[in-house]
């Protein structure tokens, strides 16, 4: 039997689920399917190994690369499925299973996080008009999902290094930001809020240059407040081929290990952007959970299983 | 980019998911989802093994055991959520990757085939009502799915070996019924229908026996008229422990393989029953594909991935 706490946590997510689908149904996205289990060109760290009949194989940690041909022949879509990430961190955090929701559609940068900040307040909302008895093992009150307000706001990643050097932390440009820094800036607010624009190589290797300043990428992490940290992160697309050749060679990255990849790239004739938000994450933030493992039922860590 | 059959059969597949939902919603069914990697107890043939950091693991073929903790504290749940099966099947019928629409609730056979039914019928006519337009490619009106009407025609194992034996098939009682006898069945019908309690030992392992004729089990197949066959199948879960002990003794399971199945025991104090559907072969049958893997964007088959 699961106890009141884990039941009252269940009922959440599919009111969450349920509010998340009702709005991408109000804003005419299509739903889709991506596969789980990927080929194996290279090897992928981080992603776990699956015996495929005599082959190897993968399982997928996102829709990418199929959303480009997703968008190209349906326009707006989301997937909300499950995603696998191999990596032995025993924080509070990370599974090593959880449920996205990811969304992939042509347009930029800006339109993409508009979708995104949309969507969350849209859940939010919702959950706000839920008795206040569902929320009654939590440290959180429907007022509070209330306030949530669209758009959220954005800082720059210029202007979160100079907030961190200023506040003390040995910080410098081009960094990525930890979890004790995200931390300490999302302790900073009390609602959801963006950090926009990441140095070119911090885990932005699909992402476009900023035209304007090519040093930067055209991404925007989405945080929660009260130090619970990066909910999703955002970004556009590059939709040159021969940029993304020219990012592989100054990057060290194998061609041939990235084949499957380009062959996607027949999609990308016109700007496109996508993000993913961890389902999990959503829940531990909305319920103030300790540990994100709280956030589903049956929770899969690195040494849970 | 994707061809235009397969653009529409994408949007008859987000619309069957989305009506599925809303029935769910109706009646009171909870969301909810079991994990996709699960714990390697002895060998697990038919399943894909998983290089869980340095443990060995497979993914689920469904939510069995974990359905059974979930309707103890949530009463009627359903989850939609990929599956997969490591058999090397060629025919047109089998994918390795599928998602499949499962329920699991409290209460009897009679009550889990009726839900079975009132869904798929709430499906057909939910797609009944979307423009003609969006079956173009198909042989299908929407008129044939306005006409499925909720409660099926049910045949027991029976009958339909009686049916089988007449048409001039050399088949026996007991036997599992192969693709061509399903087939032939299924040509009867132009709506779908149950084949129900069928023989102890015919894949039917968790499945309770039936009190009145204890060869017989409480289970019963959905099929899919036109030559379509099995959609998916639901039974009464057996419930008492020494009961399923009894069971491994005589079908030679190894009860220390089953240890985890064991566990989830305790949540079984009152009856309980589940169906699961591959909503793969729904879309099949619903758009006559020819082949299974018509009915997703990117299929996986024992060669193709």
């Amino acid at each position: 039997m699961l106890d009141e706490k884990t039941m009252a946590i269940l009922k959440i997510r599919a009111k969450l689920l349920d509010a998340a689908r009702c709005w991408f149904n109000q804003n005419d996205y299509v739903e889709v399917q991506g596969p789980t289990t990927i080929p194996a060109v290279g090897d992928r760290p981080g992603s776990f190994e699956v015996k495929y009949f005599d082959k190897k194989a993968y399982l997928a940690q996102g829709l990418q690369p199929y959303a480009a041909a997703f968008v190209a022949s349906l326009g707006k879509i989301y997937t909300i499925a499950p995603t696998f990430r191999a990596e032995k961190l025993s924080d509070r955090r990370h599974l090593t299973e959880y449920w996205r929701i990811e969304v992939a559609q042509q347009g930029e940068l800006n339109a993409i996080i508009r979708c995104e900040e949309e969507l969350v307040a849209h859940v939010c909302h919702s959950l706000s008009k839920e008795p206040a008895e569902m929320f009654r093992h939590f440290n959180r009150s429907t007022m509070d999902l209330a306030k949530v307000q669209s758009p959220f706001p954005k800082l720059t990643c210029d202007q979160v290094i100079d907030m961190l050097q200023k506040d003390g932390f040995n910080v410098s440009w081009g960094q990525k930001l930890d979890w004790e820094l995200e931390n300490h800036v999302s302790l900073k607010f009390d609602q959801p809020f963006f950090i926009t624009k990441f140095p070119v190589g911090v885990d932005t290797f699909f992402h476009k240059s900023d035209p304007e300043r090519p040093e930067l990428t055209l991404s925007a992490d989405l945080l929660a407040p009260e130090g619970y940290g990066e909910l999703g992160s955002c970004a556009q697309r590059i939709t040159e081929k021969k940029v993304i050749s020219k990012k592989m060679a100054e990057e060290n990255v194998d061609p041939a290990d990235q084949k499957w990849y380009m062959n996607f790239m027949e999609h990308r004739a016109f700007p496109q952007s996508g993000f993913a938000i961890g389902l999990e994450r959503l829940i531990q933030w909305i319920c103030k959970l300790a540990h994100i493992k709280e956030a589903t039922a049956f929770p899969r860590l690195p040494d849970e299983i």
